[in-house]
């Protein structure tokens, strides 16, 4: 294991000290105890991210990954493989669902070719630093090599750092990647020791011949890829670059003390990986939303997590992960900006004047 | 029935002529079909709404109605009741949760009295607009007489007219009233046909001996008031001026094909009373989040709604409301903003080129 990758495994667990201030001051606002719900538990999980009874959203960041896949060879997406690039064309040209919503969340938007299959004209509006073009067919052999797991890993971070330097508190994870959801459902399927079966979903709508196919597919390379078991192999096996990548800025986000907005399948997949190299990184995750894609509400159970939005989404780009922005504010806007009992004149509790 | 009243409840079915029209559009965008979820209903709805296939959220606006409950002498708060007048000073002052979510989500705040028990301080943050100093306590006698319920409908309507005149397309309303818990419940009971246990809940947290109490106090309070059964009736013997004037806003805001954000436990019996007295106000309706108050989720059912957010709030004065604007906007910015497969140059699935 190179230095640089154990330095960014140094995932420190969430500092707990300023929990009980922060329910404290919560609990002296103007509404009953708890009546925020999930708010309440928001605004303290951004407190002790950040170290302070007065979080922010500062700068708050979307970085969309994109790669091919080997796998797609296999016929495993409706899309042919050439979406990829046409999508990313389409992010850099803004005419994407997470180009609204970034702009609609404040959020600034970032797209890095991880590993496109084809070359992408060179744009100022994306970063450009491949891995290779796309993985191997993992249904043959291993989709990276473990020098590529770790330099992918090391890729995401390096993006993480740059947005940390310019002060970003909040950042939200996007992937674009035909063919992602059977490398996605294959990490699931063996970094959680769950049956293939209810990993596989239908992606972008394969029909139910389709999904069988895909089934056996992804059955077949998980036999293939039987040694595959430690995390890095695994995520060489089965991984894509942009999953990757996206794990390797997990990482870098949590040891940067970001608030990381946790988007669908796909995002969630990459955080199975980060996970299983750092565990202490899920203390810095907030789960967005709850995607429709077969296999991620067991994903979300894995992590004791449930849902912020209840909207059936199963796009990825990102685009549930953007939607919770405004959540994340509101969490802090309460904190920061409501008036105690004491300070608005406002009588508690009758059982409580005693 | 007044001629004013008569012309209230002359609420239009929702146009439903655009519907395929914006289908079409949303299906041409570049994402696989249906893969917005939720944000796809919405975006139609908004634009049938609006009549147009370029939907937008105009100068929306939150309304929030404050008004005192005879009821409370019964104890069936933990608050003393002078927390109304004290929260509607905060709201005037900026410090409730509601400023703090409004100031977020971009919303407009009106503060409204509906019906105090008290006399409030002038303010221009105020709309100072009582119906009577709270409602009579309805374990003894109606609540308010039907000429009250009616002007009360109808100052309601005369505050969305007002925003109407400025443009508003979007409008949510919340509430401020304590006790209010138990007028929303006896509506919903005698309105949905629901036995009375199943409206009950702690409100804003009575303990097991308070929520004992509130059922046998508010079953005594139906059977006393067997005979009310149509919806004026039935408004005047258990609603709030809060609620009622809640309940003339709602009409009035689907007369004017406005967005409505619908938020918990009240403000759903408000929407209750509306509905039942001019049901195709549902068609103008979004229901913004699920209220952890017991017996919200069974109004929503009752109309066949589901909510967007899934926070587990049980504050009122329209907060889960103001949250889900973000998602009106992202829901427009998406059917506005995002390029076509044509436009774009992508390709659509393999199994659609024949």
């Amino acid at each position: 294991m190179t230095s640089s990758l154990t330095e960014l495994l140094a995932v420190e667990p969430l500092d707990l000290s300023l929990r009980d201030e922060l329910q404290r001051l919560i609990d002296t606002k103007t509404k009953p105890p708890g009546s925020l719900g999930r708010l309440e538990a928001l605004a303290r999980q951004l407190g002790m991210i950040q170290g302070t009874t007065r979080p922010g959203v500062e700068r708050p960041v979307m970085i969309v990954f994109a790669g091919d896949h080997g796998i797609a060879a296999e016929g495993v997406s409706p899309y042919p493989q050439a979406v990829t690039a046409q999508m990313v064309a389409n992010f850099v040209a803004g005419g994407a669902a997470i180009n609204a919503f970034s702009g609609v969340a404040g959020l600034t938007l970032e797209v890095v070719n991880a590993g496109v299959a084809t070359p992408l004209p060179p744009s100022p509006a994306l970063v450009d630093v491949p891995i290779a073009r796309g993985t191997r067919n993992f249904a043959r052999e291993r989709a990276m090599t473990r020098d590529e797991a770790v330099a992918a890993l090391a890729a995401g971070a390096e993006r993480v750092r740059h947005h940390a330097s310019l002060g970003t508190n909040v950042i939200g994870f996007g992937e674009m990647g035909i063919a992602n959801t059977s490398s996605a459902a294959c990490l699931m399927s063996r970094l959680c020791g769950v049956p293939i079966d209810e990993c596989v979903g239908r992606g972008t709508g394969l029909d139910n011949a389709g999904l069988a196919k895909k089934r056996n597919v992804l059955a077949a390379a998980l036999a293939h890829h039987d040694d595959a078991r430690e995390p890095l192999d695994v995520l060489a096996a089965f991984g894509g670059f942009e999953i990757a990548m996206m794990a390797g800025a997990f990482l870098e986000a949590a040891r940067s003390r970001m608030t990381i907005l946790v988007d669908g399948f796909i995002a969630t997949s990459a955080l199975l990986v980060a996970d299983s190299l750092a565990p202490n990184v899920r203390d810095y995750c907030v789960f967005a939303h709850a995607s429709n894609e077969a296999g991620h509400r067991r994903m979300l159970d894995h992590f004791g997590a449930r849902e912020l939005l209840a909207l059936d989404l199963r796009l990825g780009e990102g685009t549930g992960a953007a939607l919770a922005v405004p959540l994340l504010r509101a969490a802090v806007a309460f904190l920061n900006e409501m008036a105690s009992f004491e300070s608005a004149g406002v009588d508690d509790r009758s059982d409580r004047h005693a």
